[in-house]
């Protein structure tokens, strides 16, 4: 197999067979195959797409480049979620506590990333004491014995993944469905779990930015899981504006805590959970419909047993789990300050990638892999979009170290927010579900 | 400038502008550009296109990244011929004499070239003592004093494009009309020649297998070409089989000598020869028309002066001009054997790859940059497409260096033949002019 007739017979859009897209992604992994081809490679894929054998193809040989989660040893059925990435996504905080306490098994390894905020495992760290750190044994007794585990990856997952996204991400080869579908994939299939749903984020602070494009990534991620044998299902929603009204990761948790307290009545958060795990419950074969399936987990927060799920999962890990209960344990920022609006109106729009920088100003987040992040600071909004203001009133508090910084903070997150004198129409939280 | 965002903008086919271009070219050149940066670009440029005032400034970027030859010394039109290469082509030995006969200035240089033969340079070293790396200053004294001079290039022409070319190769990006443009008419802008004619190959022995891709080359040459100021046309020519009889160095400078000699008396060489030296006159403002100039052109034949001119260059370069006049002077291959048709019928076709193939396996040609040459070797064919042959009658003769490579390349080239049992409609030789 030559490289570049492989490069050539892409780029005059024939297909790739399953050897030589293995032969392919084993010599690159090993290093035999130069990036500078890759990169040509990834363009005419850009360029020409994959079908979805194509597709399952590289996804399989992209999984095996490294080590893969064998969760037989975990009774039950387990279940896994990805989201494409968002700004105040504090998610899996609320879903995984809900569907494990509604019997689905809940064994997740979880990346710290870089971006806004930290990852899940970050943000689980502002429990005092949490340990993300635990052994496969552990790990797996955890699961089978609550019913829950969130820890940080330890084995070596997907190198050909990791190698491929880097190159990627410098080629301007990112934005190509078969390739992302083929990312996301390889992990959550090394992942092991049975069920996996996808939070395939859509708007101006997401990758996809029209629900059209948002649709095709989500139905190529479903159709590819389902291919490899597992149930799988995608949920497109808005990333017009930040999920929820908190960016920052003790912060966050707060929130998380809030909705599965049932302090919060609604919102956009909640319903994100609830179509998330119904969604969980019904593949996994715990509830007829979906309907079923929203009532069990409504009643988690009802009667208590999220919430003590969660406490139950950082106990295990090592967490203080009043925290779960006194949300004044978790980390706190020395300086509070309000940002007044400067004028009066609808909130039109808020840019959610704007305010996840506000967040990594006040060093919510990390920028290289060694970055420490502060897990006490961040940003509560008060306002969202369609939202009546006055001038002077509060869009929102700053959390920061010191006064400078909020400061600063508070000037960024004055412009994140646009205006308009007629209440702006709202689009659909939840654009759509792919089976 | 992010190299990253200029591959994206490219990728979304939007124009880049002549700093970027000209920034990106300057910094692949030193080296500060990744080849898989470089790679992803050429694959988006290859997919997206580029308009013309985009492949000016990348020809003209190309260009500045290493020497540019001044021919202002020298006193008239100089003129330039390039070919995009093809299998037999020894027009620049037929044309450049005779339009230097003409008053036109030749001063042209060549290089080695890997392929089935040397390049132009190679093949006037079966010139006994002709000398081809002669100083600039002797050079320009040649042109002007007898009007024409072909030289090894010395200096250190196109950087950029070498690095460029090299990297296309093996990345799947050589077929893109832009890339492909730039990386000619760099060479031939910095070759420094006011009238350019290009000879654009058409067929299953050309690179641009169709008429209609040629004709897209040979359009983008001559635009890029004059909008750099320059007189330019092009010429599509069929290479659906060697052009001429002779494959071979020093076979090729015999034939070129028969047709100046006039002793060829029709011919597509000859053909080809009148048509760019008729566009070449006209551009020079030397003729009228093309009638004309035809007119002049064969003149030069019928009188001698084309052959004399050859002969000039010859003693000016140090070689031995009486071989011009007496072929047996020119160096000859030890043995000589013919190939029999093993059947009778009408040519159909000859893949004029494998023909090249054939003086390959001779060692008439370089595999490699260090490969010596055997002059003498080749292949003289007797039948071409549309002649008819008996079993038996030769189709070629093969010169080789001894009996058993003789006996390899009859059987090579018994099997570049391809018969019919009517005579196969041949397509016009030439095939369009683009001014």
């Amino acid at each position: 197999m030559r490289m570049t007739d492989l490069i050539a017979k892409k780029r005059d859009g024939e297909r790739l067979t399953t050897e030589e897209i293995s032969e392919m992604i084993r010599l690159y992994t090993a290093g035999e195959i130069p990036d500078y081809q890759m990169s040509a490679m990834c363009m005419a894929i850009l360029f020409r797409g994959m079908d979805d054998g194509e597709i399952l193809d590289l996804t399989m040989s992209m999984m095996r480049s490294g080590e893969t989660l064998d969760l037989s040893p975990i009774r039950g059925v387990k279940a896994d979620k990805h989201s494409t990435g968002g700004v105040g996504d504090k998610t899996s905080l609320v879903l995984c506590p809900m569907v494990a306490a509604c019997g689905v098994k809940i064994a997740k390894m979880s990346g710290r990333g870089l971006g806004h905020t930290g990852g899940t495992i970050d943000k689980l760290e502002s429990f005092p004491g949490f340990v993300t750190g635990i052994s496969e044994e552990r790990f797996f007794d955890n699961v089978n014995r609550i019913g829950i585990a969130i820890a940080g990856q330890t084995a070596e997952v997907c190198p050909a993944d990791k190698k491929l996204y880097a190159l990627r991400d410098v080629t301007g080869t990112v934005p190509s469905i078969p390739l992302i579908v083929s990312s996301i994939m390889s992990k959550k299939l090394a992942a092991g779990a049975d069920v996996i749903v996808l939070d395939v984020k859509c708007g101006s602070g997401a990758f996809m930015k029209t629900p059209e494009q948002a649709r095709e990534l989500a139905a190529g991620l479903t159709r590819v899981g389902t291919l490899a044998g597992r149930k799988c299902a995608a949920v497109i929603t808005d990333m017009d504006e930040p999920l929820g009204f908190a960016v920052g990761n003790a912060l966050e948790v707060k929130e998380a805590i809030d909705v599965l307290a049932g302090r919060t009545e609604a919102g956009e958060l909640l319903e994100l959970c609830l179509t998330l795990g119904a969604n969980i419950l019904t593949l996994a074969g715990l509830a007829e419909d979906e309907a079923e399936a929203r009532e069990k987990l409504k009643s988690t927060i009802r009667d208590g047993s999220a919430l003590k799920k969660l406490a139950e999962m950082v106990e295990a890990q090592h967490g203080d789990p009043r925290a779960v209960y006194d949300l004044s344990l978790l980390p706190a920022a020395a300086v509070k300050c309000e940002v007044p609006s400067a004028r009066t109106g609808f909130v039109s729009h808020i840019e959610a990638e704007d305010v996840g920088l506000v967040s990594m100003h006040l060093g919510g987040g990390r920028a290289t892999k060694e970055s420490a992040i502060d897990l006490s600071v961040g940003v509560v909004l008060h306002k969202k979009v369609g939202d009546r203001v006055e001038e002077g009133e509060s869009l929102g508090t700053i959390h920061a170290a010191d006064a400078a910084k909020a400061a600063e903070a508070a000037e960024l997150l004055r412009k994140c927010y646009a205006f308009s004198d007629e209440p702006a129409e709202k689009t659909p939280f939840i654009k759509g579900v792919v089976h």
